[in-house]
């Protein structure tokens, strides 16, 4: 309950570091782990993310943040954030009927290895419902036609917008509207079974055997309304050859899927991961 | 000189792989390595690459290949080769103006790495010259313009066509025509600096940067009259992440490229690449 | 049910490649896969595995047997054996507490991506059962202590010998006698949480971490009378760094024991792998 | 010029962070890199490497010194460094008859890839002679035989100590004694031909062979009195089989040699790597 996080985004200028750390050091929190990054020494964009001992912070978030804003946070213009180690993400899983990236986080997230409460499964099809309710999960069935995707998406949404802190679309296999992406109010991670952005699109492994292709692999990125192009988190590769079949590839490649996402979420509710322009920053 | 090489490529039918040894034991060949791969169980593409040991290989190439295409090759359909370990391939280098992948070649064969002869080095720009006579290797330096690209082409033909085995493109920064590569007669291995498909084309780090991608590769391919679209040899890749600049995914991009390229052109080198359709099958 | 599999290993020699050939080919078995390899061209070792094509091979396997020993084996001194790619290895896994690669096993099974029937799953704690029992395995809880050893092996034994095809130790935490070994009558394959030989024997992350190391691995091998000393069958790292605890090494290391235990199992019931001296061939 | 380095390690407490950015503002300096690690977030040792820019930095790094010892260093009982940038490191590489080490680091300098001078190669043969000069680089041959090891390293000594800020053993194939290790006065970074601690000592390919691992290695480090077990800053491996000769795994051990130990150097000359008991800290 001790354990605080500040993440901060604005353009570089000078004395940014030493604002912050006066600041912590003020109000009694010891630094223990810090990132920093400038895309440039000039005009650059500025990142920092600082993990820090301070007692109680849990309960001490409001205040953390009145302050910076007042003593920091406006001067430097900055898009900062504080939350509390103790707090974990609230994270949705959206799936079809693929079931190794639900399992592998599911699995990961009962050993322990995640900092985040999977508070729902939602899914177009029936199939998995026994894998997400064996790990004590709630799972729910919302069809998906194309007659019927806005008033699914409707329902989607009802259950997700303002209850979940992160949606994961692990192997979910509909493409999600702008409109609830917008809607949605919190960041969608999704994971791409090829090497984005080699072989986007539908089929890459098939796509992958006929250019005979030597690696293939796997894309976490944040979902945007242009489909398999938002902002990558994670990548990985292995490596293959013309012995394998298409079926061969797909078994493989979902083994990079699996820790490609594991590794894409897990980044992601530690606060590592900020966006800019296209790309990522992971601190 | 008692070290042949057979390669053979049919579409598969039983009893090749017999016929095929049975061949070769009856004409004092043993077997010391074999490689085989079929695309499919039906109506698949067979592919063969064997080593063995007989006396005097060297001499009796031609005698092997009539042999071979009287009791076996026309049977089948096949088409093969034969050829003798210690004939190292004729090789020619075309470079512009970066240096290493020029470099790792000379530098390897010289360390007899690879089993090849290096003929020539043929280059748009002078700047490379000392690097190539250094290892004893004729530089030839062929302007190439817009205006100009028929006639150097020409020049480029007159001294590649029947005295070469492999044309090797390591960062040759001009696109051979179809005529060249037609009227060439060997094949030409070209690599370039992104993991393909993706990122194809100029500027492969730029792009990548801004995709925010997590690693970045090479590909060794055989070129082809379609630009970066030809069958891919060996492909291999290097993580990377926001800190680096484009300077330096160009200086990291530039190790992947020469192990790539250095493999892919020693496997061809030992007849180990044989290519169907669009991709290649590596024995 | 038309799919057979002949592995031979034996002192390498001119016609090997021939006479198998032929003698499948007078068989009616059309060879789809072959895979051969000699320790060196002169006095070496010979191994070859040939996947074919023959009607009903499951139920003709003793008469292939017979007639191959007969026409091939004894004349060149063979160790072979004939499978049929419709018999799935029996295999039982050995489990302590560690979940991690016992599930990775099950579930993958479950999924068809391993050529096995688990039939047992034996433990020396009751903390898996649940687990086991979920992919409706049978569990046996056999404890082990200092006093009790010897005939917690008997007992596993009478499990064991006769029953089962292959053993995996997946992460069990226990030393299993040469007797054992020998008495089992059966491969037993082990996972080890480092890159063996590098720290062998207990507590490796923590050497590893103490050490400094910037890759942590696992290897997959098997078992033998002498610790962690048994032929490897495979081998794979991952990068770690300063910021990794010992516990996070741990957690790193369990994605990579999952991941290397899959493959030597998949690659030992694919009858790939082929023990020589204290190393493996792997077809 | 502008561009200067601060290194700084001590036990970690409170306000390390905020005094030095503090201090770093005061002075006109602007952050435009920082790195940190604490080891714990209790009783942990604390390791901070910062970049800045700062006006003719070059010229002030005395003065900036003797302030932060009164204003910083001293009140947190802090190692540090101030560097600039402009300062390349002083090298000395040290070979014997290898080759590839050592044209990787002349080449990699003479494209700028690397941040640092080659002053002097010293090798106990002739053979690099002609490799080292043709990059203009002075080569002295001191040979080295069991009777003449102390006056070598004396003649050794007085061409290194006090001339030069880092000494690379690229494969030199004696070991320093202890006594040249302290008299040199500065650090030694070695390259041993095997993925640490495995196959520690002479001959390690072939003892890999022997085992029949999967994955051969490189490990570069600081040297120490005791052989093969300094500090650890840098290891790659590369995957083999079976197939590969001790002669092949020689080669494709010396690709990751160069690699692993360009890097290293590459690290140690940017001031990212610090030591701590018998690990690094890489920044």
């Amino acid at each position: 309950h001790d354990i605080g996080r500040l993440t901060i985004q604005c353009a570089d200028q000078p004395g940014i570091v030493a604002a912050v750390a006066g600041f912590l050091a003020e109000h009694g929190a010891n630094i223990t782990e810090l990132g920093q990054f400038s895309t440039d020494s000039e005009n650059g964009e500025f990142f920092q993310r600082t993990v820090f001992h301070c007692e109680n912070v849990a309960d001490r978030l409001a205040e953390l943040d009145g302050d910076f804003a007042a003593q920091v946070g406006r001067r430097f213009g900055m898009t900062y954030t504080f939350t509390s180690a103790a707090s974990p993400k609230r994270v949705a899983i959206m799936v079809s009927k693929y079931d190794h990236c639900l399992l592998e986080l599911l699995w990961r997230n009962k050993r322990g290895d995640l900092d985040m409460d999977i508070t729902l499964v939602i899914s177009n099809h029936e199939d998995l419902r026994a894998d997400a309710e064996s790990f004590g999960v709630p799972f729910v069935h919302i069809p998906v036609s194309r007659a019927n995707k806005a008033e699914a998406e409707a329902r989607q949404l009802e259950l997700l917008a303002g209850n979940v802190d992160l949606v994961v679309m692990a192997r979910y296999m509909q493409i999600l509207s702008a409109e609830f992406l917008s809607a949605v109010g919190c960041p969608v991670i999704n994971i791409h079974h090829s090497f984005l952005p080699a072989f986007a699109g539908a089929g890459p492994y098939l796509k992958a055997k006929e250019r005979g292709v030597k690696l293939i692999g796997a894309t976490a990125h944040y979902a945007t309304a242009n489909l398999d192009e938002g902002p990558i988190i994670e990548q990985d590769v292995v490596r293959v050859s013309h012995r394998e079949s298409v079926a061969e590839l797909e078994r493989r490649g979902a083994e990079v899927e699996r820790s490609v996402l594991a590794r894409a979420v897990q980044w992601h509710c530690e606060d590592r991961v900020m966006t800019y322009g296209n790309s990522t920053t992971i601190l």
